[in-house]
């Protein structure tokens, strides 16, 4: 057994199912490993932040990490975006970087570089394997040190990878449970929930499942607490039967008018509220700075059995929750604009389905017409990245095979990972993407009249730079030229017809929805 | 005026021109500085990858910097590869990296990242701006620190951008002359030149010019030294009227066999020769160990001052180099492989154009085939990292619009950062985008058996993984998506009429070259 088979058969006896990759020569006794090694499915995708999207869409659904296979420092730099955002979800990643044979890094060839480096900022855990024989515990422990939420970069140097391991495979890696959170913080929450202080209660992190939803409403219910979820938490049960939650806005503005009245916040799951990005005079801690925060759960912990327990602690076991009824939309017609998208989404959205929302400005309408739809899965950007929604998407349906897949994109946003559609095609993935095509950054002309620069109005060279309509991309043709079925719709009524087909029939489609561009007067 | 105003007033006035930008709302007062200052062309890309590499092939072709404008620590993730390939060319890039305001960095909101670490493997020089008083003089710096041939990495908090900067525009920065090269080493050459032993020139770097191979050549002729380049030079011009000069081979069995009888070796701008990657059995140092290396000069010495002294030393002022007649091979006819396509280019060629050549297997036949014709620069990828083709065709056009662009692209390498396409059409810039379109990666191929990997014969799923013919890719569909003219080739005459009419018409062309694959046995 040389070293790239030791690595994969841990990797396989740790419960790691698939590995996203993108190999090049630094790599190749890994990729023949595959061929010894039964058990590790190889997704191959053409651009290696598909490789990290994908890896974060599939842990988020699977519960645990996939691999990623890497080629050296750039592949890795390629991959660092969605590393990134999966690191900010707490969504776990093991992350296999081949390097050059440790004897071959002093020659400074091309594609040297400092690997290590590369990976820290993005990293939880870094480690360079130094012989075969050590491969297979290195590989166990970055298993261990994903866990459920962590990132662990593990560097391969080619010589390390074909040399013989006698030591073959190592114990396998097992998955912590989520840990308990102490009687005392619990103690707390109790006596901020009974205090008559106005109190929020604020779910957030790697997800919020449907328990989550009822029983948080039930507390509401109970104390009066206004229970509400971060902005975006990486995957959130919704629609009929989950438990009515609200919802931290984006914008600034209206989160800090959201929380103005708040005297107490316990986190479960989420992070102290924080504005996205910094603008002149306008604060970046979202909650008033007399407000007492309470993080009650980390992500890491369970955010269940800590709401059980509240719940039972306030005597409140009795009070039934307020549950989303199932309310579905008619579809819509006429123009083709955010809330006809929006409405028709609602109307098909098959039960179980996962929506994967990168659809920026257009993302919010959607969010807010599916309240009330079929029970479906809502996986949020959590790191800002954008590129991550078609890789997230790929990842998602091969680890749920048997859910429908929605993928609602922004025009630009879907340009920074456009590969994946090849990958979606190759594997017959289940998955509807949606291109909000309004021919520009339209998020970026609201933030560049909320960031005050030159008095909000953009200059002509400014406006050229937040317009992408010049030329218009033609995502049917993208799709196409990827192997992906696609049509365009310019009405409602063509949309509708469009995504009821694409979910009607397998494999992947894409509709190029022309739609009004949202104003932001 | 502001910090960011300051900064672009104070790039444009150190001789910056254009800045290949991506932003985001953190960098909305640069952008809105752009209406404010005149002078500095912004160049809109959908992706960071396209930024760095059209940096990279700007810098070359302009012989000083671009900048660039990056959103955060995953915009900066995005360019990485890029900006790697051109740190390994010694080809200087200002990066102006946009970050959160300085004071809203401690809520680790989802964006937040640590850029400097990022910045860090792939620059030579890393600052961060901290008030706006200081921006003019930062970037005069960051200006200079990139030089003629280094990475400079300056980071724009959102608050020192749209802070007040009463100082303005600083004093600009100014680009260094080439140094000299010592007398002492001048005079080691001239003695190893002149000692009977068997020598090699190896040429490299930055620039290889036309004066550089006549002179090196003549050198050749007067001592019987051996001269060659080394095999990825960033810049060499080619062709008619250009002194004979070898190559290096890529494959380390070939060069080391080239190499074999080499008791001297005299860089000229290049590096020590190595293996681009490891591989058992087969030494990382491609010259023999008992031969001798002068580092003659460094990439940013004065290559021509040394060639003309040495040759004036040598007193072989009067010795006459070999030319490289203009010999145009006809059009081809018949089946469309490597060697048509080479045969294709060598024929239409015109005089003065660019090659960018990122063919990996199939771009080494057009090198050889156009070693005759029409005088050219061929830019090769000087840092292995694949993806930079594309963009840096844009970035040549761009600097050089009086001329035409020739990007070789394996299809494998194309899909890296197609996005590129985009930015050629909405500039309009004169490219032909030659893809080949083999539908595998053809050189992981050759590596997979070059490793020894698995015997060196892919299993299924190996084979999988080298294969990217399923879906095949459509780049005819892909180029019209993105507003760029295109046709398909699959014979010899079609890729020599498609050719010829996109050299004949302005703006970019796309020739999807569907060729017969290579085969390694």
């Amino acid at each position: 057994m040389n070293g790239a088979e030791s690595l994969v058969s841990t990797l396989v006896d740790s419960g790691v199912e698939i590995c996203f990759s993108n190999p090049g020569t630094s790599e190749m006794h890994f990729v023949a490993a595959l061929d010894e090694v039964a058990g590790l499915r190889c997704v191959l995708c053409l651009f290696e932040g598909v490789v990290s999207g994908a890896a974060d869409g599939y842990a988020r659904m699977a519960r645990k990490p996939a691999a990623t296979l890497l080629h050296l420092g750039p592949g890795l730099g390629n991959a660092l975006a969605n590393i990134h955002n999966a690191r900010k979800g707490n969504v776990p990643i093991v992350n296999i970087v081949g390097d050059h044979a440790t004897y071959h890094l002093q020659y400074d060839s091309p594609l040297t570089s400092d690997i290590a480096a590369i990976a820290a900022p993005v990293s939880h855990w870094v480690h360079s394997c130094a012989t075969p024989e050590e491969i297979g515990q290195d590989t166990a422990e970055a298993v261990r040190q994903a866990g459920r939420g962590n990132i662990a970069t593990l560097i391969l140097p080619a010589d390390v990878s074909w040399g013989e391991s006698p030591a073959g495979t190592a114990p396998p890696a097992t998955l912590p449970a989520p840990s308990s959170v102490s009687s005392g913080s619990l103690q707390r929450a109790v006596e901020m929930l009974q205090s008559g202080k106005r109190t929020v209660i604020l779910l957030g992190g790697r997800e919020i499942n449907g328990e989550h939803t009822l029983l948080a409403n039930r507390i509401g219910k109970a104390t009066g607490a206004q229970v509400m979820t971060e902005t975006f938490p990486a995957r959130q049960r919704r629609g009929a039967g989950t438990g009515v939650v609200e919802r931290l806005p984006y914008l600034a503005e209206m989160a800090i008018d959201q929380l103005r009245d708040a005297e107490q916040l316990i986190l479960l799951g989420a992070a102290p509220p924080v504005a996205f990005f910094a603008y002149p005079n306008v604060p970046s801690a979202l909650a008033p700075e007399s407000c007492e925060q309470l993080l009650l759960a980390g992500p890491d912990q369970d955010v269940e059995q800590v709401l059980e327990r509240l719940l039972e602690q306030l005597d409140a076991v009795n009070v039934p929750p307020e549950v989303r009824p199932l309310e579905l939309p008619a579809l819509p017609t006429g123009e083709l604009d955010a809330n006809a998208v929006a409405q028709a989404l609602a109307h098909c959205l098959p039960e179980h389905a996962i929506v994967v929302d990168e659809g920026i400005t257009m993302g919010l309408s959607c969010f807010t017409a599916t309240a009330n739809a079929q029970p479906h899965e809502w996986l949020h950007l959590t790191g800002g990245a954008i590129g991550w929604g078609l890789p997230a998407a790929v990842g998602a349906a091969l680890a749920r095979p048997q859910r429908k897949v929605i993928c609602l994109e922004g025009d630009g946003s879907a340009m920074y990972t456009i590969q994946a559609l090849w990958t979606m095609a190759r594997e017959q993935l289940d998955i509807a993407v949606i291109i909000f095509n309004n021919r520009k950054y339209s998020i970026l002309e609201l933030e560049f009249a909320r960031t005050g620069a030159r008095g909000g109005k953009p200059g002509p060279k400014a406006a050229s730079s937040l317009d992408i309509g010049s030329p218009d991309m033609d995502f049917v043709a993208l799709a196409q030229g990827m192997g992906v079925d696609a049509s365009r719709a310019e009405t409602a009524e063509e949309f509708g017809a469009a995504l009821a087909a694409a979910l009607n029939s397998p494999g992947p489609h894409l509709i190029d929805a022309s739609i009004t561009p949202l104003t932001w007067a």
